[in-house]
């Protein structure tokens, strides 16, 4: 059946991956009828190593590299992908699923802390390419278009969120750097025409060391940018002793997740800086044990395990020490004593930022009571909008719901835009000297002082992505009938570049009616604010980062959560990718599930995406079903939001599964009711009066075992068959849908 | 000598009266080198109510109407008027002079309280016209033109003031009613042609009051609206509560003075809900005894007084109970127990709001230290600003006057352009109904429903002054080479009918090159503030209100005063007014003296607004000469700034005295050093010589007899005779300047 229409389905990790067990059969089973085929890719983390290792495992053990297929396919116009969250995971994790598979038999190499020889270095670098953000950067050969649809959105403003109060008088903020960070040293250009170019260290000796060496194409920018280390370390400490005085207590808000390389840095640098005292006294010692503060303070907890009781408990006492006279940190688990310089993945800035504000500007301290909050961000570039919308919440109060408008956003993306981790062209300098990025001629473009410690590092933007970027833009503006703004600050090196650009590519439409501007970050976020409490929508057009940062920040006010949103990736080649859940993998779900059998994962994500990528193949393909099918699962949607469906978080109530089940209710229902497609019709009436019939019945059996714990067979990569059971237990149900086969 | 050219220098009240005997023999010596007269002109509170009694007083004893002389000649080009600082009286204040000027022998009504004969009521009506804003509104024949002089702004950069540190963590804030108030139910409309407009009351009856008949210009904007007095009080109560619940300091700022028939009661509201337990308690007995509460809480202490001392102390008792359950209020004068509520006139919101942003966002408490404190401001459509400020404060730390750039001012003001205590317009209503404003054709323009004891005013602007003003913005521009902002905010009916207008008079101008914008109040502030800091200027194009809270809220920032500013009016008919000390006319300097015959009123604004006249004067009359003392006094000015020979703040060291003498040395020095007038540098030689070779002797004889108490014979209207012994106290250099006649 080579004509027959292909939607990709994507396995990830944790929540959505175990939510995929209940919903899969149902999604496949609806499509059959439409002739349309849903398949599978496996692009999980464990996924990922098997497959990065396949030369090393034995023929029965090798697996498919599916994410190479799978970023293949996006530059076919046929391309349909659900894709769902994935881990972008930390050392910490990859080191935990590299353990798990070999617990589970496979054989690999463990991950090289400090790797020596070239086999090593080799295995190393194997690995790092699956640290971060390592799945979205080669499958998104297209940009960023994510807003709210009208369903979830109307849902918001009559069933309301909670939004904690905001009092005048908090003092709570977001603290940055003012100078030595990356924002105050960007520098960037635009290449004339395709060529390589040299990223050089030049040493005190006058030694040139080549770092790196990249191919551009003409058009494409260039920026390079580095933190100050000392810089960095004084602004710690300034915001401890800031913290001391006031009584406010002290956050730290990174991405070390994502910007793989320079985040873990900066985190770890907040490890030393916070327990100077400790480290100073263990520095020799923690060095021999191999403690890496970037893991976090965890390190020297896992490190220290292999001294003498008594010397541990020496330790301990000086780090327990240190809590006396530096301020109170924020917890991210205050009953199990976890700080959030525990280990680095905890507080992701993106997620905490607007759950602080969302919650009164306050996070948890030790004693678990709400507290204000300094939240601190080293690198100002986007920090500086997170301290906008708390002064504007603190003269405004909290935002209302159900009265906002909203902030969807186009974010350029595609062909790795601005890739903002730029692992691969991120340095940790080893001595003072000169970092400067030079033309095959020999021309300077680029060049910044930097000391031992610095993190330098480049980012690279294509000109086709822009020009689609700015195209969708408009694209946008036309079809909401919304202001669009560009966030360019005027201040950014960079942004300087790209507002050239923008300003020439607008000129190729009739923005005739269309309200488009251009305004720097702080004024972009406040116009937008503005609006939004008087009910008005704004389009935010921005770079990558901030496309990351505000489809959580604006969504989680709007609908509290960000995982609601629409989030389509308009391949450039033609195909679409349907983004799901942009709120995480959830890694608490997989624990509530694990102890009380009870997934609260929400896969109205996946609903949203499955019907826009349902409508899609049916225009592209004149699929009259695939149109009917896509527009009546906005319907059972809406349904199903209307008729609070949607999983509960607590243990014995509606969870996922049950939530599945309504889907499948009230697909069947549209689906039978609809006139249309009478085959359709009459296809689903069966099914319809089978699960309207069924209902109590099936919840019960969907509802009857939670409250214990379950067994899923691994974590990374739990056991197929189990997990099958635990998410499919209702045999009234899976008797019921295979009725339609 | 009719053709003798004429400067009108204005005799006004409390520490730049004083000033005045020492500097005016100065400036009239020097200015008669030039063959320019300078006469004086008696706008003082004293003088003003003693010329409003001419007809009830006896021959000898009746005076000239200065003022009314004054404001006729405004309206002729040759206009040149020095203006100095004069009180805004408020009623506790009218009431002291009336008692001073009875006690010297002048038979004067008392000011009656609540007239009831026709002869009170006319009482009434002309003390009415002598209280708050009543001097500058029929001098103004021009829009205001303020801005820093270069030598001042450069000597602040090389001597900068104090400013007090920002804390990210700061709990300080203006806080003002969202809803209830002027800003949100504001109304306008522009007059098409000529006419009448009468402002009727409707009663629940259904009966027509007429309030008051209005003849209005063709292209005359009219404004109305109204505070409801339940949201007032809602709001106070509101903010009280929230101050105890945070442990924020709560600080009332209004501007009594000048808003003399609105503000009063606002006040007077805040004093009933913050001693809410007290006035309900006594509200009958209270009533009896006369007690206004828009005259504060002090009311209460005077009208107690006739009352048994026990009954006195159980109210005593009463009020300190208040303060057990009510948040702390700023204190005023926290050593005396002076709260924030004493009297109206002590908290002026456009002094007091930059005076607590220069001071890290805190006034003081009962216990003398410096708290964080909540600003109420209740009308919001100024408030936002400081609130705006505050949070840029909070954010980016306090401003570097060191660093930062100018914001100067062109403010609308001619012909009682939006006179914004609209004090004839101004009503407190008696009874529910509807306020509406009919043509006489009888359309309605206007209308609100009000509650009894709403406050509905409306507020009249001419088309001319805005003709003018949007001319003088265009001059400014053009003259500085600096952008300039309308702050027209989109939100308020009146800025919108003005917008209009000024868009339409823009087009008269060739505006190239210029940067001429427009912004609501908070983009326009922020902007300017965003550039400020990166040592940028900003002129405000502003409304009156603004024009007088903006030229004390950034010279306070800028300079470390508002009286070193340079604000001229240019007078519509094409004469100048220059006026000085835009700081008030400071009460405390009167103590001082009074006590240790020190006075450190500093007459910088005297200096730089005489420089500017004189210079006019010279260009308008081409009087060589004049324009030769013009710049040199300017000279002279700079010298003394850097010489650092202005006033000490401290008993002892040199006083205003002092630095006139200076002035006069310096003065001196340059006409004889200037070349371009030989007759001019020949006169002045001797007097130099004298005064560089006397200038130990003179400074010993003007600061010998400080550190003890003198008597001048009176507050508001002292005896000349005595303050010009005080005032000048050195032979050697009354001597000296004598030998220049």
């Amino acid at each position: 059946m080579s004509t027959r229409s292909k939607i990709v389905y994507t396995l990830t990790d944790e929540a959505p991956a175990l939510a995929t067990y209940s919903l899969l059969p149902i999604v496949k089973a609806f499509a059959a009828s439409a002739d349309i085929a849903v398949e599978t890719s496996d692009i999980s983390l464990a996924g990922r190593i098997l497959a990065t290792f396949n030369d090393r495992l034995p023929a029965e053990q090798r697996i498919q590299d599916d994410l190479a297929q799978l970023a293949k396919l996006t530059l076919s116009p046929d391309a349909n992908i659900i894709k769902l969250p994935n881990i972008s995971a930390s050392v910490p994790q990859l080191k935990a699923a590299i353990a798990e598979l070999k617990s589970k038999g496979y054989d690999l190499p463990d991950l090289p802390e400090d790797p020596q020889t070239e086999e090593e270095k080799e295995v190393r670098a194997r690995y790092a390419k699956i640290l971060g953000s390592a799945v979205n950067p080669v499958l998104r050969e297209g940009n960023s278009d994510r807003r709210a649809p009208a369903a979830v959105k109307a849902y918001a403003r009559k069933h309301p969120h909670s939004m904690g109060k905001w009092s005048m008088a908090s003092q709570s903020h977001a603290d940055y750097m003012r100078g030595g960070d990356f924002f105050s040293s960007e520098q960037s250009f635009t290449m004339d025409k395709a060529g390589e170019v040299r990223i050089e260290f030049v040493g005190k000796d006058g030694k040139v060391e080549v770092k790196k060496t990249l191919k551009l194409e003409a058009g494409e920018v260039l920026d390079g940018m580095f933190m100050s280390a000392r810089k960095l370390r004084e602004f710690f400490e300034k915001t401890l002793q800031d913290c001391k005085e006031t009584g406010v207590m002290w956050s730290l808000h990174v991405k070390a997740t994502m910007m793989k390389v320079s985040h873990p840095i900066v985190f770890g640098h907040a490890v030393t800086v916070y327990y100077k005292d400790v480290f100073d006294k263990y520095g020799e010692l923690f060095k021999e044990l191999g403690v890496n503060p970037n893991n976090g303070i965890s390190s020297v907890y896992e490190k220290i395990k292999s001294l003498p009781a008594s010397q541990q408990e020496e330790i301990l006492h000086d780090i327990h020490e240190v809590y006396s006279h530096r301020p109170e940190m924020a917890m991210v688990d205050s009953v199990k004593g976890i700080t959030n310089l525990h280990i680095p993945s905890d507080v992701i800035v993106d997620a905490s930022m607007p759950a602080m504000i969302r919650n009164s500007g306050q996070m948890w301290g030790k004693d678990g009571k709400q507290k204000d909050t300094k939240a601190v961000m080293p690198e100002s570039t986007y920090a500086r909008i997170y301290q906008e919308m708390i002064n504007f919440c603190k003269t405004n109060g909290a935002f209302d719901p159900t009265t906002m408008g909203s902030v969807p956003n186009v974010g350029l993306m595609a062909q790795k835009a601005e890739e903002y981790g730029s692992h691969d062209k991120t340095f940790e300098l080893q001595a003072d000297g000169i970092v400067r990025v030079v033309l095959a001629d020999g021309t300077v473009k680029l060049q910044h002082e930097v000391e031992a410690g610095d993190i330098w590092r480049a980012c690279q933007t294509k000109d086709a992505p822009i020009r689609d970027w700015v195209k969708l833009a408009v694209t946008r503006a036309r079809q909401s009938n919304t202001p669009a703004i560009f966030w360019l600050d005027p201040e950014r090196a960079h942004d300087n570049e790209l507002r050239k650009k923008v300003e020439l590519y607008l000129q190729e439409y009739d923005l005739s009616g269309l309200d488009i501007s251009i305004a720097g970050y702080n004024e972009a976020i406040r116009v937008s604010m503005e609006r939004l409490i008087r009910g008005k929508d704004t389009i935010s057009v921005t770079g990558n980062v901030l496309r990351d940062y505000l489809t959580d920040l604006f969504p989680i006010m709007e609908l509290g959560t960000s995982a609601k949103m629409l989030s389509i990736v308009p391949l450039m080649a033609g195909g679409g990718m349907y983004e799901t859940g942009a709120g995480g993998s959830a890694p608490k779900h997989v624990q509530q599930l694990v102890e009380e059998n009870h997934l609260r994962w929400d896969s109205l994500g996946e609903f949203l995406a499955l019907a826009v990528s349902l409508e899609e193949t049916g225009i592209k393909t004149d699929n009259v079903k695939a149109k009917i099918l896509g527009r009546t699962l906005d319907e059972a949607t809406g349904k199903l939001l209307d008729n609070d469906k949607s999983p509960s978080r607590k243990t014995g109530q509606l969870d996922n599964r049950g939530s599945h089940f309504y889907l499948a209710l009230y697909w069947a229902q549209a689906l039978a009711a609809q006139t249309e497609d009478a085959e359709l019709a009459t296809q689903f009436a069966a099914l319809a009066k089978t699960l309207t019939e069924q209902e109590k019945t099936i919840v019960a059996e969907l509802n009857a075992n939670q409250g214990h714990q379950v067994n899923i067979g691994g974590y990374y990569r739990p056991d197929q068959e189990l997990v099958n059971k635990v998410m499919r237990p209702s045999s009234t149900f899976n008797a019921a849908l295979d009725t339609l086969a």
